[in-house]
Order: C-alpha cells, then sequence, then structure tokens
C-alpha cells in the first residue's frame, strides 16, 4: 500500500472505531444528558445512506465500515431517546 | 446526478451537518459529561487522517466536508477536555 492508501485506510480505521468507546460509555453510564439527539439522528440516517451508496456501488469497505458504524450509532440514539 | 451519486452526497451532508448540533448543544450547555474523550479523541484524528487523504488524492469533496467536520469535532473535544 502507498502513503495515500495507508491514510485512508488509518482515517476509516479510526473514524468507524471511534463510535466504540462512546457506545461503551453510554451504556454503561445511561448518562446521555450531553448528547445530541439531534446529530445522532442525522448521523446514523447518513451511515445508512454511506451504506447504501457502498451496496449501490458495489463498494465492500464502504458497506462494511458504514455497518459497523450504523450499530453503534443506533446503540448510542436508543440509548438517548430511552434515558433522555 | 444518478441515484447512487444522490445517495452518496445526501450521506456526506447528513454525516458531516450531524456535527452541528451536538457542538451548539456543547457550547451551549457545557455539558459534557456524558460525551466519551476516547471517542473525540480518535474521531478527530480519523477527521484528520480523512482530510489528508482528500489533499493527497486531489478530491476536493472530500477536504471540505473532513475540514468542516474536523472544526466542529475540535470544538466538541476543547470543550470536553475544559469542562470534564
Amino acid at each position: 500500500m502507498d502513503i495515500v492508501a495507508i491514510t485512508g485506510f488509518s482515517a476509516a480505521i479510526l473514524t468507524t472505531a471511534s463510535f466504540l468507546p462512546q457506545a461503551i460509555k453510554t451504556i454503561q453510564t445511561k448518562d446521555t444528558s450531553g448528547i445530541s439527539l439531534f446529530m445522532y439522528s442525522l448521523f446514523a440516517l447518513g451511515t445508512l445512506l454511506w451504506f447504501l451508496f457502498g451496496l449501490f456501488s458495489y463498494n465492500m469497505p464502504v458497506m462494511i465500515a458504514n455497518a459497523v458504524t450504523l450499530v453503534f450509532a443506533c446503540i448510542i440514539l436508543v440509548y438517548k431517546i430511552k434515558y433522555r
């Protein structure tokens, strides 16, 4: 892999994985007062569209990364709705 | 634009714009107890790498979307560090 591919791959891993510590924290603390419902509503919808974009364009990395992110985002969104 | 391009464009707009309501909420309330420092550290770094990926690959939409997201993510990260 060249530097451009390594940068893109690292970027995808980091932005996808970043939602895991937030999901864990939200599940453990149920502290959602500072979390924006509007953010996670837009973000979950956007991630669903990224997944569909990956599906339509036969782009497996985009599909997988956004499927994982969508799961984390939906967990946070459900906790925000349940414990606001 | 075809359906694939519209889906990708809508996805990019939504995932980028979603961090604005979170940044506004965080600035207004300074309530960062439920926000994960680890998430925003990884996410800001990942968004910076996406920006560099856009720069290296001459992809202006990727650069612009991630520059905007990086600003929002850094605001939230600074508030999290300052008001945790």
